[in-house]
């Protein structure tokens, strides 16, 4: 019988120790492997007859002197292939098939021939631009670039235990070890597009190569600190952009380097860059035990969460350089919340979960999970939304296409620039890893999806197979088995949406009153096999109010059960959302409906609406009341919206006081 | 005793016959004359410190042969003269200034000498591009900046029996006869700017000269017919814009060319072409009696004020463009509402009254006067709104720069491209003109407005003195002089906002039951000098609601009284306005404030506004019925909004129903 030693940091339960065995959420794994992914690949090799030209793998074989041609797309093009491969290793993982690992180990193998002797790697600049390499890291997104190659090669190492990405991608390291610093020579920058400073943490977290680590946190210490290296940098070639002979113009908030980054208070600019900056803060603030770091994302965290962030946990209200605005800012109809945006928020969040438990955290990566990320696919894995809007009408869109260009009212196909759909496909590939963390002797469980996971707790093994009814139902039930009776803890958490939860041991009563420690119900005890915990949330359905600083949602209020947010379509309303009302007091039914996107829970409620038919035509009236009529209103869940034909979509309506 | 004889057409009663005593509108016709025209003068004259240079003065020197020099300012910038002339004019025919009539009287020489031998006058292509005259009626304005100098010519010889400018306005016009048309060498087509076509007619109107009218006729009749005009131009020139080499994109709804006029059913494009397209469409109907003409200006008419109008007047709800977007899409704070659009809006009004004289036409009218116009200027006339918002947050005017740029929270001072300052200053100026009617043996008040009126019913002349205690109160008070008894009508304009009306001649109640005609009170019976009649009408408080279409005012509400549409301001309210709630059953007080903008009637109540303070500080939250706290909600006249500190400004608030 074990008594399992405690240890200060947290850190998630690996892919590798989950096997998930939820419907609701292997319909989408299983799209990425079976739709998503293939499809991705014959994207990147130019094989999708009628899609916008990639050039992505054929860049690798021309830089590699396989191909003859010119280089195609993005500077940033060979993302594409990385993030594929990363993808097809969090695949790999939970699934092997020895064709797929072929077809990425020859990418890998061209990967290869395409990396400089001294290890650099972007064909792009190998290609097109050889003289010009680490220039513009104002534009270029070369770091960028390699951060996201390293991420592969890791992941790809994990998989398969194979090297041969991972030495490429060290070299990449190396090459960048040697580039950046503060050393004779030496560029003394950063990257416009934060990436490289996770991507160098996952690879010290496999090399155990301290270099890495440093380097990252050179480029977090860096970062916005006067004078501008982007200024400077501006300077050397003569103030133009990359692209022409434009003046160019350096908006610092855009990059995240108006302040060093431990002076910044407000999430600002860019927000996938903003996100992205800070998943690889909490990652050096976990690795170096750097307080004022960790003081500057919990700082930005907040002002994310609680003035940034729309109910779907999008983030970015601004189309215009898909940037945050400012606090509480958030429209529903001009709304950016880029896909990329919501899974850069989940990789900041589940960093924070390591670095100290709390629900806030978990919530808010259930939240954009739930709804912003799996609305950003349709149920055929073909179809993408790279701007989630709260707040849809077509005929806007179209007749207002200057400030509505953006805003799709039905999904995409595959575009040129491919940031959203990858970036989905390797969230929900690698889902497991988000399930659990361990820390000391507490397994903390974040997200309720069925599954079985093992771990090991100091000496004993666990085997946890947790089966969920959410997000339709509330029960969570988790069996235990141990290689010996053990002590430890299971921290389930108790999420925001839930009105009451209920914890039964073997089928008994367990109260958790006082047992709740930073919004997870801490179960410590014996543990033997067989044990079983049951997790019973209440999942009535919320009527959620924004704060009133939100302009945009004052009077209205958005409808919510469990972590899923709630939308009326126009395929059930009719057209015309504006005009409905939803009582204070009306009744809310929740109904199953299996023919709509899968299966899922519909809410009705008995409602109002502006009256239209006995208006007439006049454009003004003063002549009469506000006339309303009964209706019944249909909300769906978020994720499920524009799946039927193209209409009008609100998540927030009027409320009826 | 005469009995006065009946004709078809309705005429305005001219300026020279009108006196305005009125204080509310005086205030702004002596601004017009005291800092608005005197001010323009020195801008367009490059004496202002600080100001944007205009050139426009300095332009005709250079053409002229008086100074040497480039041509400066916009392709247009002519017509800041002609305006400023124009506006001078009206100011003459009120107030004789022999001073002001000399340096007008030297501007006018300037302009002979810059004039061609043949005819052309236009000081952009005289001076720079000699060769490319007529090349470009798409983009460079030409006919439009001779229309504004032919308005400015008619109205100067109007004002002060001088042919000076008539004669060279007249040689404008008679070049512009020989250039366009189907005939051999002639250009058979049209501007891209509509304002040639209204102002041949006022030619006409003062020549006789039936080849105006003819011209003005063809420019319209042309308009829109395929193949289009402005495409051959295009690829006369090789596509290319005439600003640089880029590519032109023409689109056809912009400069209402997509189809021929009589075929049009919706306003479309840029806001202003569009009205001054119909005001030349509705005088060449007049003149003509063409019917189809007529029908196309009633559609086009019903189009904008039951479909594209805010209710401040305002038309143009798109900034990209200053354009019609599409029906009931009248967002309030993305708005254009350019202040020209409203003034186009009211010179078609106009021309309508004359054809049919028609309540409808003239309530725009004066909405758009009333409050669009003269929010446009503020009390010391020296700054200006060219966008009328109906709703303001200067934070978000800030921070979402890219979509709101056009909008601005407080008045600008005169600027580059100054066309509303001037447009106001021409309205203010002629505003007599737009008071009475003749039609027949009927005098038709529009406008309640004190003043004396002097006319002529066949052999009888008539006075009128009108005195009004609108905008503030109800009644206007007519007294009749005549130069002998005579029987004719009295027709009283019954406004859309009066819920009830009554009338009294020589003091004893007079009834109007089954004498109102299209909005009008038609009092007919012999009239002797010394009758008075008074119309009172019920003046009260109004909720206005807007279509249910209007996604943007759904389950809002707006206060009027009388012509005055009111709005809510944060120098008032405090910030946040979208806190406040307005019960439908609120008293509405109403009071005077004699210290705000020159003094007006204040509209308090009892009202509502979401509770913020003990919200706390999460962004959503869900478990908390809607708190709501009393407050007094104060409403001021729009015209009269962003007088006080910038702040915040609706015009439509919730409605708590």
């Amino acid at each position: 019988m074990g008594q399992v030693a405690s240890t200060d940091k947290a850190k998630p339960v690996s892919l590798k120790q989950v096997q998930i065995t939820d419907d609701f959420w292997n319909y989408y794994i299983n799209l990425v492997r079976d739709v998503v992914v293939p499809y991705q690949w014959e994207a990147i090799n130019d094989n999708v007859e009628g899609a916008e030209r990639s050039g992505a793998v054929n860049n690798f074989k021309i830089a590699a002197g396989l191909e003859k041609g010119d280089f195609y797309g993005y500077v940033f093009q060979d993302t594409d292939v990385a993030k594929w491969l990363e993808a097809v290793a969090y695949l790999l993982v939970t699934k092997r098939d020895a064709a797929l690992e072929q077809v990425a180990d020859e990418m890998i193998e061209i990967i290869g021939k395409a990396q400089q002797e001294d290890g650099y790697l972007n064909t792009y600049f190998t290609i097109k631009e050889p003289d010009m390499k680490w220039k513009n890291l104002t534009e270029c997104h070369e770091l960028y670039s390699a951060g996201h190659m390293i991420e592969a090669g890791v992941a790809y190492y994990e998989a398969t235990g194979k090297r041969n990405l991972l030495d490429i991608v060290c070299r990449i390291a190396d090459n960048i070890v040697d580039v950046f610093g503060d050393g004779p020579g030496q560029i003394a920058g950063y990257d416009g597009h934060q990436e490289i400073e996770l991507a160098l943490v996952k690879l010290y977290g496999v090399t155990g190569n301290e270099k890495y680590l440093e380097l990252s946190r050179y480029f977090i210490d860096k970062r916005g600190h006067k004078p501008s290296f982007f200024e400077e940098e501006a300077e050397r070639r003569g103030w133009t952009t990359h692209w022409n002979k434009n003046k160019i113009h350096i908006d610092h908030e855009y990059f995240q380097a108006h302040l060093p980054v431990r002076e910044q208070n407000a999430a600002v600019g860019h927000a996938v860059r903003v996100v992205y900056m800070l998943a690889g803060m909490a990652d050096v603030a976990r690795e170096t035990g750097d307080k004022s770091l960790l003081e500057a994302c919990r700082r930005l965290w907040d002002n994310i969460a609680s003035r940034q962030m729309y109910i779907t946990g999008g983030i970015g209200s601004m189309a215009h350089g898909e940037a945050f605005s400012f606090d509480y800012d958030l429209p529903n109809d001009t709304v950016y919340s880029e896909t990329c945006a919501s899974i850069g928020l989940i990789f900041f969040a589940h960093r924070m979960l390591q670095l100290e438990p709390n629900s806030r955290y978990a919530d808010v990566l259930e939240r954009a999970l739930y709804n912003t990320v799996i609305a950003g696919m349709s149920r055929d894995g073909k179809h993408f939304f790279y701007v989630n809007p709260l707040e849809v009408t077509p005929e806007v869109c179209d007749g207002r296409n200057k400030n509505f260009n953006h805003v799709k009212p039905v999904r995409q196909e595959w575009f040129g620039c491919a940031c959203c759909p990858p970036n989905i496909a390797r969230l929900l590939a690698s889902l497991g890893e988000y399930m659990y963390s361990v820390k000391g002797n507490t397994i903390y469980s974040h997200l309720f999806i069925g599954g079985e996971t093992e771990l090991s707790l100091g000496g004993t093994n666990v085997r946890l197979n947790q089966q969920s009814s959410m997000p339709w139902e509330g029960t969570a039930r988790y069996e235990v088995t141990v290689s010996q009776p053990a002590t430890f803890a299971l921290a389930l958490r108790i999420p925001d949406w839930s009105s009451k939860a209920e914890v039964l041991v073997n089928g008994t009563a367990y109260s958790i009153t006082d047992k709740v420690a930073d919004g997870y119900a801490i179960i410590e005890r014996q543990w033997t096999t067989g044990d079983t915990v049951e997790l019973v949330l209440e999942m009535p359905v919320m009527r959620v109010r924004s704060h009133p600083l939100v302009k945009q949602n004052a009077g209205k209020v958005a409808l919510q059960r469990g972590p899923l947010v709630y939308c009326a379509e126009e395929a059930d309303n009719g057209p015309l959302l504006q005009r409905l009302m939803l009582p204070q007091d009306a009744q809310l039914e929740v109904a199953y409906d299996a023919n709509l996107a899968g299966g899922l829970k519909v809410i009705t409620a008995q409602a109002l609406r502006l009256q239209l038919e006995q208006w007439g035509t006049q454009l003004y009236r003063t002549d009469s009341n506000v006339s309303l009529e009964p209706t019944v209103a249909t909300f769906i869940p978020y994720y499920a919206w524009a799946n039927r034909d193209k209409g009008e979509m609100a998540v927030w309506v009027k409320e009826h006081v």
